[in-house]
């Protein structure tokens, strides 16, 4: 940590601040330049809690040099594969998540699954539980939904991915799913987040709708610190001023996030972009820029889905889209989906 | 809604949008123009589901002219007066939350609770949970701080209010508090939402890092579809590019929330900045914009805090932002404080 | 500066920084830490070029703790009042810009010109050259205009303010106006900047539309830069996700402009708001928060406005406007207005 | 255009509504609903200025149906393929201009001009001009830098692009320059986008800080309704919160440009990341997302570049990522690149 003094700090504003960082432990180490004194933090081990010193008399500015997370950090780690069923996240594989945004139907669901697993998905989605804006929308079958994605795992062999919303329904959906999602919404959630980090299955981790790389990998953090490190990342587009998208899909996170951290990073082109004809090159884009996967919605009749429609694939152009992958995959020396 | 088709969209195309509709129970009207169609649906009360109309060929776009939100609309209705012990949010007073960040210690907090109820404040805060981006920082003492809460409003004769990060605790907090507050990272919380609809006392709801002035609303949709209307909104700040503040204060919502809702809406000018020193000026300009009420940082020390110390006041500045507030309230037609 | 370097940078690397450093005349301190070492650099009078350190191998980051604008900088200075007419920006005054967003007509002009006058607006405005997003948009009267400006000048006996579009017709707004105002849109149009920093007027330099403080300040110090001091800032809102509003007025920006710098800052509620119920309370909290001014459109027809009609305010509003604001402004220690 | 009335709306509001379109030579046709009357406008064969509507009592809000923009809309319209020497921006090759942020040394710019013509680059580019946010940093060559650029185009057989500043200097940079570019800071100036729609070599385009869509295509509309279709758009990342990268480079705005413009889009991923690292993985998204072509900084020496070095690439790195790009181009069905 750095303490940056103003320019017209007096010597005993300098020696306060270095009072207050030898009772904290740590050894100061005033650097004085022509403009200001730099005082240095000499002898933490981990980042410092900077809130005493910020309001002192005389600093300008305080400055941290070590990162905030330090279990999801990559320094000094291997990068993380999450294997779920037959799927790797993180490794030379590039696992597709497909299927519908919500669980509406016990025969269409199998339906879908059986159509997105001819196509090469390697994990089954599909909501039982929506976080829906609006009180009056369709907010999911619930314990339902979670008994027909079970139905389809047996039917299709794939493994499933869901969605939980609260810390009530935690052990449910760990029982039933093979990886439990945090929404968007969600991701400042703590409480839920602390109580995914100690049930069993892998946890999808959706970005905030405006959070930040350093608070998605925060919020992961929060996940593995509770002993759970099967945390995959998704990017699923932030919040700006442009209309004509739901969402800006942030794919220069992917590199960043990549040189950050040891665990893998999915995209959701599907959520970010809420437009089913921009899904597919942004699901090009995805593979090229190095990610570790996709999470793509597919329903068989999108104007009749319950939610999401407008964003969904019908499965002939989510089966078109394996095959684009798969070339694209291939020219970044990556393996696309689960039949080859 | 209005259904605006596409320049060269066929009157198969038309007639199919048109079907799709009358299957929903409304009346298409199309109305030919010189370079596209747009098809008025007739008939409906509420806001229409367009999602299946959305993806249908030949549509362009689909325009909806109802509001998502209906129960905390103002159309139709008188304002909200939200009452908390002696305080009234939405009516002609101004009344003001204060208190430090975090309940840290049973003797500090008592002081400073009779600090503040000396200059003047309204109602006591405190959080006893906090929501905290690092988990390695203070989560503040639970329910020993719901007890010490308890014994403050004993000792002052104000009411209290703190913030419930999960469903779990709603039952406790409820119990404890005068006032629940919904935190900005849980505005999304549809679970936590519905919970705090369900309980008895009034919810404070904070507006989202990056939430629409829209989503606040059905936010507090959520919470008084469940049949509790006493709901406080409040503007804490929203996520932009700029960086010399945490967030960007946006009183631009106040003026638009009063034209759009019944409901009264508060500043917390402490979180959108993050600096003390910006505090009191955009305190002052609260008042200025019509605002509701404020909710304010005091903290006896603020180079000690165990959070958020930067932006919180000590009680002599609070003592004069009461002044400040007084004079700028009489200026707009408001009274504040509760000791006048 | 500072340089801080990856946790596992050699000590090879540590030394070709600390050349580099004495190559460009300063002096490198290494402060060695437990995680990584810091290279302080000493001797630098301003802020350093950094780019050729970051990308040298083992750097991790760059900090600078000079802040990259002198000339504006508040420090060491006193806070500079700007002169026009009979107009003070920065002083214990708080005047008022007032007039249409174009001149569309000469009587029409002269009309509202008097209106404003009697209302007790300080200086008059009104746009020549108008930056319009649709090259199909009326585009102002051009010479014409700023002759009716001069004219409204000796009915009244207020100066003028317009504003200049490129660095051709600056010498001829300049001779026209009193106050040479340079548009948001032309904040980065640096040529333009150096242009007006060559001629003897007051310049308004307004928020690009989303551009950073520092931005504002550097595109400030452009134009002081060339020899004239005489500039007055002005925050018009800055673009966020918010769809309810045209920007969010960042009222925050003003007492850290004032923190940052000697040079007066104004706020124009009605581009910020785009709808004329909100410039008032707006209008009101930027008295508040401290601005030296206001800018305000007002029109006496809005509805046939050729531009801007909506945020326009009828001269009859804009009279009641003044009269807060005068109460508003004696309450935080200011006089406003013309007339008293 | 549609107007939608208030619900509470009265009659005569609705007729004088109706009389204002009917004075603007359109006819008004109102569809009255359950809660509120829709007023549409028929008969107007472009967008129609609603600002006079707008301001009428009764009126809630106006929505328009028919986009701002015109010759530069794809409807109707074949794709514009930019022919500047031997490359084509917007067919089936993928054209690539390639070269250092700035011309600063002949014998330097002259090798790197050669090495990227080695790798394959279409177009050489350099700055003689340069936008710099501040006032003391390095601001180009000027008409030295085109006569660099010229020679180099001798040497090479290359065509050159570069930027233009300000009206002043057009006709000389369109005289050595085979594109012209606008950079992002100008793109809202437009008597520049005036200037340039009047000169002869094709324009290369480049979206705003924050700049919508919308109002890309609005200024190329301001070039291309002063004759000039030679218009190649470029996207180079919007302004958002997110701390870690300079710009958020928004890739989905290709899809959706493609889908409103006849426009050809390359990509720039140097601007956008401000990191070399990054530069590449984007590059190739960039090309699997459908971008007509790239625009890349390259630099023999980065830590020496007198601007933009940490962006830049050496010309190893870049020889690597033609060959990526090839390879991604041909798996989206293009051809990237001179020299195949």
């Amino acid at each position: 940590m750095l303490i940056v003094m103003k320019n017209n700090a007096t010597s005993d504003q300098v020696a306060a601040v270095a009072a207050v960082i030898r009772s904290m432990g740590y050894t100061p180490q005033p650097v004085p330049g022509v403009q200001r004194t730099t005082i240095c933090v000499l002898g933490n081990t981990g980042r410092v809690d900077s809130s005493q010193i910020e309001v002192m008399p005389g600093v300008w500015e305080v400055i941290h040099v070590t990162k905030p997370f330090k279990l999801v950090s990559r320094e000094g780690k291997e990068r993380t594969v999450v294997r779920v069923g037959g799927a790797a996240f993180g490794g030379e594989e590039f696992p597709v998540i497909a299927g519908p945004c919500a669980v509406e139907d016990r025969a269409r669901f199998l339906e879908v699954a059986c159509a997105v697993k001819e196509a090469g998905a390697t994990v089954l989605r599909g909501g039982a539980y929506k976080p829906r804006t609006s009180p009056y929308a369709f907010q999911g079958l619930g314990e339902e939904g979670l008994r027909i994605l079970a139905e389809a795992r047996e039917k299709t062999g794939l493994p499933v991915c869901t969605e939980v919303m609260d810390t009530d329904t935690v052990e449910l959906v760990s029982e039933y799913s093979d990886i439990v999602q945090i929404g968007a919404r969600n991701m400042h959630n703590f409480s839920l987040l602390r109580r995914v980090g100690r049930q069993p299955k892998p946890v999808l981790l959706k970005r905030g709708l405006s959070a930040t790389i350093n608070e998605l990998l925060m919020a992961a953090e929060y996940i593995v610190s509770e002993g759970n490190w099967n945390v995959i990342l998704c990017e699923r587009g932030i919040r700006t001023f442009e209309e004509q998208t739901r969402n800006t899909l942030d794919l220069s996170a992917i590199p960043i996030i990549h040189d950050l951290s040891h665990l893998p990073i999915i995209v959701d082109p599907s959520h970010a972009s809420g437009r089913w004809d921009s899904v597919i090159p942004l699901a090009r884009a995805a593979v090229a820029v190095g990610a570790d996967g996709l999470i793509v919605e597919v329903h068989q009749n999108p104007a009749m889905a319950l939610s999401d429609g407008p964003q969904s694939l019908k499965p002939e152009k989510f089966a078109g889209l394996m095959r684009d992958i798969r070339t694209i995959a291939a020219s970044v020396g990556r393996k696309a989906g689960a039949t080859f």
